[in-house]
């Protein structure tokens, strides 16, 4: 390189490994296992993370349908601690149309928009629509409040986040990972271990607020989603037509309401 | 909503829809189809996304193994302009063992760190190392650049992007897209289709540098990857063990040398 000046230093980096998420399922005199998914995360939480995303993408209906979540001891010393196993309740029936990672890629459901929008609305039965209102100072001194809290960003400045917060601005939940998706469903499977309830809560997440992410706030029955980035168009559509309230470019003393009241 | 000022006014938002992309492949007289993967994007430049998607996951080793990328006519209304398919020449073979999606979730692979770089490496034989040098100062001009010539992000506030520089910066591709990994697989896909050398060129990316796009930087032989935000810890490994030079939190005139020289 030239120019400028040059100084060497250590840096803290967000750890980053794949995490496989297994599903024990069947009958007790016929169990079988299935690979659902790969995904790289930040270690840690890894059994919500599990549970969130089985909830979220609509394999599990609650908590009660899985037994329990466990890292996986039959594995290579190196894979150890990168995958668990859900162990689906004996009794629960695995639909296939439940289990498909991208559902919205099956030839019954198409691959558009509005397909992709009626997929989730058939798995997400629950109406939404928050209840009473929200003083916008809440609202802006979220995003401060989830920042002050993040111990990884503190140290690494590079990492997603999400956030439950109560309709009176208390951070109930906060987790942290490399993937944005990772960050929600951590939430999302602490909520359902706390038996927290979505009832008036609001998700802020760190990033934009894209398709998958607003799908998984309707899928965990929050009403209210905010997101210091933009919103996509089809996140809108999505969140207008399920009664999400979908707030947008939350920064300072200002945001945009795309769907919904506030 | 309670307190502050309100006022109602349009917002263009990121368009976001999904592509399916489905391979062609087999001998002329035995063609079938396989439906690769379905991936959120931002509408355009769909044959490029296809094409740097194939190329990136290392399904092709060069443009001459598709003979051509168009969407389908064979679907739904709804879904027109949503569905691409890539006819692989007849006389590719299709190994399982480079189509699978995400290629180190098989058994052979394990679930590591260690585990999904050996495979990457195993794909991406050429051995990078950037030569010459570049001016601390041509670096630092890039974001501003990239950020001045993108018109989906004036418009919306929310879209990534990918750009490609040459070592004495200029900016010869730049894609903006939803996603992040669909931005830099069009630029690499556009590289391909413009037979746009990756030799001293610098890729570009306006978030965070994590494991996979370093990946699909190594795998269009690029051997330069800056980032506007932080690096992951399993892509700063990747790309020491590479040869791939790494900067992240390049903001203003500072930027941090990950990996390799600059």
């Amino acid at each position: 390189m030239e120019g400028g000046d040059v100084s060497e230093r250590d840096d803290l980096l967000v750890s980053e490994e794949p995490l496989e998420i297994r599903l024990g399922h069947g009958p007790e005199h016929d169990r079988r296992e299935m690979r659902l998914s790969v995904t790289m995360r930040t270690p840690g939480n890894d059994e919500e993370l599990a549970l969130g995303f089985l909830f979220t993408e609509g394999i599990i209906t609650g908590k009660n349908d899985v037994v329990r979540v466990a890292y996986c001891t039959d594995v290579k010393e190196e894979e150890s601690g990168n995958v668990v196993r859900a162990e689906l309740h004996p009794s629960i029936d695995l639909d296939p149309a439940r289990w498909q990672r991208n559902f919205y890629t099956t030839s019954s459901c198409g691959v558009c928009g509005k397909s992709s929008i009626d997929a989730v609305r058939t798995l997400c039965s629950v109406p939404l629509g928050a209840k009473g209102t929200i003083e916008a100072a809440v609202i802006t001194a979220m995003p401060d409040r989830m920042r002050g809290a993040q111990t990884l960003f503190k140290h690494t400045g590079g990492i997603h986040a999400a956030g439950l917060f109560s309709e009176a601005g208390e951070l109930l939940l906060l987790r942290e990972d490399v993937g944005r998706h990772n960050a929600v469903d951590k939430v999302v499977g602490a909520m359902l271990e706390g038996a927290i309830e979505p009832d008036n809560r609001i998700l802020l997440v760190s990033g934009r607020a894209g398709f998958e992410l607003v799908q998984k706030c309707l899928m965990a029955g929050i009403p209210r989603m905010a997101a210091v980035g933009a919103p996509s168009s089809l996140a809108v559509t999505l969140a207008r037509e399920s009664g999400l309230t979908l707030i947008g470019f939350l920064r300072g003393e200002r945001f945009n309401v795309y769907s919904g009241t506030v």
